[in-house]
């Protein structure tokens, strides 16, 4: 399979591809997130409106027309898998403090973090109204078990937090929990919705996951090398909360007895002052770390590209391997 | 109907009646609360632990047997009741800043607000993994729907509170959300287990609902008249963190300008010192409304009792019934 000639523009192609789909999507979105209770709306409002990319709820829509889905269901079920992003987001800006989401103040830096906690309760339960809606069990079994691994893999992530200890083999159960699992849930139920055999369901997970932890480490690369615009979030946020990432963990591996010394200070001690978060990049650029990640990264990729061979091509395919080359572009 | 002639045993009798189901709903609790990341199961169990008073799975499987189920999956219903409520109850303390819980200090006082915000979040998962896995979109429909109404509930709680304005009407939203909402579920999902006609889930549903607004008015009117040990957590919490309930709601509809003054400054502005929360008590006492908000309590009481008439009597509709005076016998 090629790759689609031009990584930037690929989100386009994709959202161009299944417009209309996520116009309805959009407008179910805003439709479902209304409560008489207004707090919700507005808090739910304030993240939809800060304009993420849609990614998630796109790899359904996609999955499912190139599975052949003719009906709407899966306009319904990209919107559930966007709520339970958003509630997830919610929870991860409390749980890490964030003051910055998509570029803009996160909910909890403007709302608080006592109801960005409830209406992200709000969004869970809200999804799991829409998909007890659609009826489909099947479809329901992975997102709630996506739910669960979600929470396992940021609960582990906060427990390896600080931990210059933590194995490469932790970092990866971390963001295949924390992200990879939704990815693989959101382009698995393209297949489910549109009926298809257990094979494509599978290739389609396989995707979705792999694209998933692709997403996470070039995430993990770009917290130390972005800029701030591109990141949408602060730079350094990882640094300073002590998270262990893999350009952090292959840092850590490759260092001498004084780099050991400063990472340990940084990172458990959490003891950072003026310079360090600079050290750090350049540790990790001495080291090739960040390079090594991307590398990880585009590993990941050719597992995803590799997933979709079995399926004809057709535009969505396309617009789906060229996500994959999104993803990794985003490092450039 | 006579009522149970002993309220303080009721809640024994009811577990003795389904001792068996509740043995292997625990059993169950405990089992699925597992996890791979072994401080999901430590969080959790340090809630189990500390010994509720299972409640809500009780009515599930009273219900359900009333209804004349004869087989377990009652039992995995049950135990998807108290997931949710033990969900609820992590997040609640975090929003709170809840030290006690149960008598015993609460999770987030031991394990920090991190944990106990991912450890709700994986509970409420788990609680529809296990609904997936009985198979029944009814009881999704019920749950999911309770689990919204229930944040619903709560941040309308925190939009209302410090608001001497909130009324009684608002008021009640709030507890029919934060309380009756899954008592009303918990109950509905015993005839729907047992598969009976529409009008035995009404019915059940309404003896759920007003049960958890009696059970809740008790609550409210406790915050301010037992001793720490009954209440199982800190006489006062209401208070200090300006909770608009019932009782604080009447006694700011009877009170003079003088009167008014002290509670826009110890509710509003959170302005309190020693000795305010005890004028507090004796303001309400003088005008009567912990009285008044038993009171209402017994209505909704009497509500409960009369929508369990349509059953025919049984040692589980008399074991129900029983319930309701014991949730209020509490105020004694």
């Amino acid at each position: 399979m090629h790759p689609a000639p031009d990584p930037e523009h690929a989100l386009e192609v994709l959202t161009d591809l299944v417009r209309t789909d996520l116009e309805a999507c959009n407008r179910l979105i805003v439709e479902r997130m209304q409560s008489p209770v207004a707090l919700i709306p507005q808090l739910a409002a304030h993240l939809v409106a800060a304009g993420g990319k849609r990614i998630r709820p796109l790899l359904t829509l996609a999955a499912a027309r190139m599975c052949g889905h003719r009906g709407q269901r899966h306009v319904a079920l990209a919107a559930c898998v966007e709520f339970i992003h958003t509630a997830t987001l919610l929870h991860d800006d409390v749980v890490d403090e964030s003051a910055l989401r998509r570029g803009a103040p996160s909910a909890n830096a403007v709302f608080g973090n006592k109801p960005s906690v409830l209406v992200g309760d709000f969004l869970f339960a809200r999804a799991f109204q829409v998909m007890v809606a659609d009826g489909s069990l099947r479809v329901l079994d992975i997102l709630a078990t996506a739910s669960a691994t979600i929470a396992e893999g940021e609960v582990l992530q906060l427990v390896t937090q600080n931990d210059t200890g933590t194995t490469e083999e932790q970092y990866l159960q971390v963001i295949e929990g924390k992200t990879a699992a939704l990815f693989a849930a959101a382009t698995e139920i393209g297949a489910v919705v549109a009926d298809r055999p257990p094979v494509e369901a599978e290739a389609l997970r396989e995707y979705g996951h792999c694209l998933g932890v692709a997403f996470q480490l070039v995430d993990d690369a770009l917290d130390y090398s972005a800029s701030q615009a591109a990141l949408g979030k602060t730079v350094g946020d990882d640094f300073r909360e002590g998270k262990i990432t893999l350009p952090v963990l292959l840092a850590f591996g490759a260092a001498d007895e004084a780099e050991r010394g400063f990472w340990r200070r940084v990172l458990e001690d959490r003891d950072q002052a003026e310079g360090d978060l600079d050290r750090a990049i350049a540790l990790m650029q001495s080291r090739g770390t960040l390079d090594a990640t991307i590398r990880r990264a585009r590993d990941y990729g050719a597992r995803a590209l590799a997933a979709l061979s079995i399926f004809p091509d057709c535009p969505e395919r396309r617009a789906l391997a060229g996500i994959v080359e999104f993803c990794i572009a985003r490092a450039r």
